[in-house]
């Protein structure tokens, strides 16, 4: 699933942070292609940073080129199995 | 964007509304395809719905056929324009 160096992992920093981040790959550090993943309720936060970093500031120069969904299973602090969904989603440069 | 008849929103009901309401549709309704769509916070939802409907309920039976994300523009009680993020799941059988 693509190189490291390219991923963006979405938490709870300050929103543009994250839009920062990902604007600042393609500009400055030439990827072709980012993942942004997170899990959980961070997946809203996620399509909203995917949203604003293709269509406020890199419109025409990138896009949404795939989405993909998953789930993780680990056991919690309680010993129960518990169940978490991801998102994974890739951006790429259109030229 | 397909059928009304099976699209699913997704809001803030019972978690399990959602799950059971794609599983009825296309065990009891045989819907071949439905579209699950939420907008903002519960994008995170819409996930979760779909991967638990697929992978605990219909396991074999539906998978993601494919994930859109856009954004929706209008203004909001002040006047002010709100830019808000929007997902839609599209869910089919497998056979």
């Amino acid at each position: 699933m693509g190189d490291d160096e390219h991923t963006v992992f979405i938490g709870g920093k300050p929103f543009m942070n994250y839009v920062t981040g990902v604007v600042m790959q393609f500009t400055t550090q030439s990827a072709n292609e980012i993942v942004i993943k997170a899990r959980g309720k961070f997946i809203s936060r996620a399509v909203d940073i995917a949203e604003v970093a293709t269509k406020r500031f890199l419109e025409n120069q990138v896009s949404v080129q795939d989405i993909k969904i998953d789930s993780e299973e680990f056991k919690n602090k309680e010993g129960r199995q518990v169940r978490v969904s991801t998102i994974e989603i890739i951006l790429k440069k259109t030229k």
